[in-house]
C-alpha cells in the first residue's frame, strides 16, 4: 500500500510539474507516466483519465494555496499588513521558482483557464469555483478591514474581483518576461482599486 | 499570383481560428493545412514552420487591434471618453465572439503569452513587444488626458501597465465563465487604477 500510495503522489508531482510547464494538451499520460517513473497501468489504477488527474493536481494545489492564503490572513499584524504580506508572498513563490528552474512558472490555474475555456470540461467548472473562492477570501479580508476602519471600500466584491484580475494579468506579465519584478506593483495597483491610495505606503 | 496569395491568407486564417480557440503546442501543420482546405507544399511555400506561421498570426492580429486601438484613441469626443470607448469596443468584441460562435475567444496575445512564455520563442519575443507597445499606447493617452487637465496621474506609466495587466486579467475571467460581462468592471477599475474615481461616471 506504501507503495501504491507513493505511485499516486509521484504521477501528482509530474502532472503538476508538466501542466505546470507546458500546454494541458500537449501532455499525454504516456508522458505523465515517464516522468512518474510508474507503467500507464498504474497511471490507470489510480486515475480513469489526464482529465481526472488534472482535476486532482487543480485540487491539491488549490487546497496548498488555499491554506496558504488563510495562514498568511490570519497571521500577525492589521489585516491590511496581512493582505499585503499575502501579495509579497505570491512575488516571493514566483521568484523562487525562476530561482530553481530557472521560469517563472505563474498561476497553474491562470494557464489551465486560458486553454479548458473553449471546452467543456470538469476542470473549466473547477477553475472556475476556485477563482469565486479567491474573490471570496479577498472580499472577506477587505470587509474585516473596512469594519475595523483600515480601508474604505463602497464595493468590496467589485474590488476583490479587480484585485483578483490584477494579480491574473501581473502574473501572466512575470510569466511572459520571465520576471517576478513585474509583481512589485500589485500592492499600490490593489490599493488602487480600492480607492484607497492614502494605505498604499503601508 | 492571385490563387497563391488566397492560400496563404487562408492559412493565416485557419492559424489565427485554430490558435485562438485552443492550445498552440496542439495544433499541427496538417491540421492548419486540412482547415485551411490547402496541401502540406502550399503550407511550407509560405511559411518555414508552424511558429512562422504564429508569428505571421500575432504580427496580423496586433496590426489589426493596433489600427482599431488607434482610429478609437484619435476618435471623437475627450481623452477619457476616447479611452472608455476602447474599453467598451474590447467588452463588445468578446460579445460578439460568443454570439458569433458560442465561445468567449479571450485574447489571442494572453491565450498564447501563458504557453509559449516557458520556451524560447520569437513568438515570446513578439509578444513582449506587442504588450508593451500596448502599455506605450494606453500610457500616452494618459499623458494626454494629464495634459488636458482630464485626469490625474502621478504614474502614468505604472497606470498604464496596471490597466493592460486588468484587461488581461478580466478578459481571463471573460474566457473562463464565457462571460464578456466579466469586462462591465474594467471601466471603472482602470479609473481607480489611476486614483481618479471622480471621472469614473463619465
Amino acid at each position: 500500500m506504501g507503495r501504491k500510495s507513493d505511485a499516486r503522489q509521484r504521477i501528482l508531482d509530474a502532472g503538476a510539474d508538466l501542466f505546470g510547464k507546458r500546454a494541458y494538451s500537449s501532455i499525454g499520460v504516456a508522458e505523465v507516466c515517464t516522468a512518474a517513473g510508474v507503467p500507464k497501468g498504474s497511471f490507470y489504477y489510480f486515475f480513469p483519465s489526464k482529465q481526472a488527474l488534472a482535476l486532482e493536481v487543480v485540487n491539491e494545489h488549490w487546497i496548498w494555496q488555499r491554506g496558504e492564503w488563510n495562514r498568511i490572513l490570519t497571521g500577525q499584524g492589521t489585516v491590511v499588513e496581512r493582505l499585503r504580506n499575502l501579495f509579497v508572498t505570491t512575488a516571493e513563490m514566483q521568484s523562487e521558482a525562476l530561482k530553481g528552474t530557472g521560469s517563472v512558472t505563474g498561476c497553474l490555474f491562470g494557464n489551465l483557464a486560458l486553454e479548458v475555456s473553449s471546452q467543456d470540461d470538469p476542470v473549466r467548472t473547477r477553475l472556475q469555483e476556485i477563482f469565486q473562492e479567491q474573490i471570496d477570501i479577498v472580499e472577506t479580508v477587505i470587509r474585516e478591514a473596512v469594519r475595523g476602519g483600515e480601508l474604505k471600500s463602497t464595493d468590496p466584491r467589485a474590488a476583490a474581483k479587480a484585485i483578483v484580475a490584477q494579480i491574473e494579468g501581473l502574473v501572466l506579465f512575470a510569466k511572459l518576461f520571465n520576471d517576478p519584478g513585474q509583481l512589485e506593483q500589485l500592492w499600490q495597483n490593489s490599493m488602487n482599486l480600492l480607492g484607497s491610495e492614502k494605505f498604499a505606503a503601508v
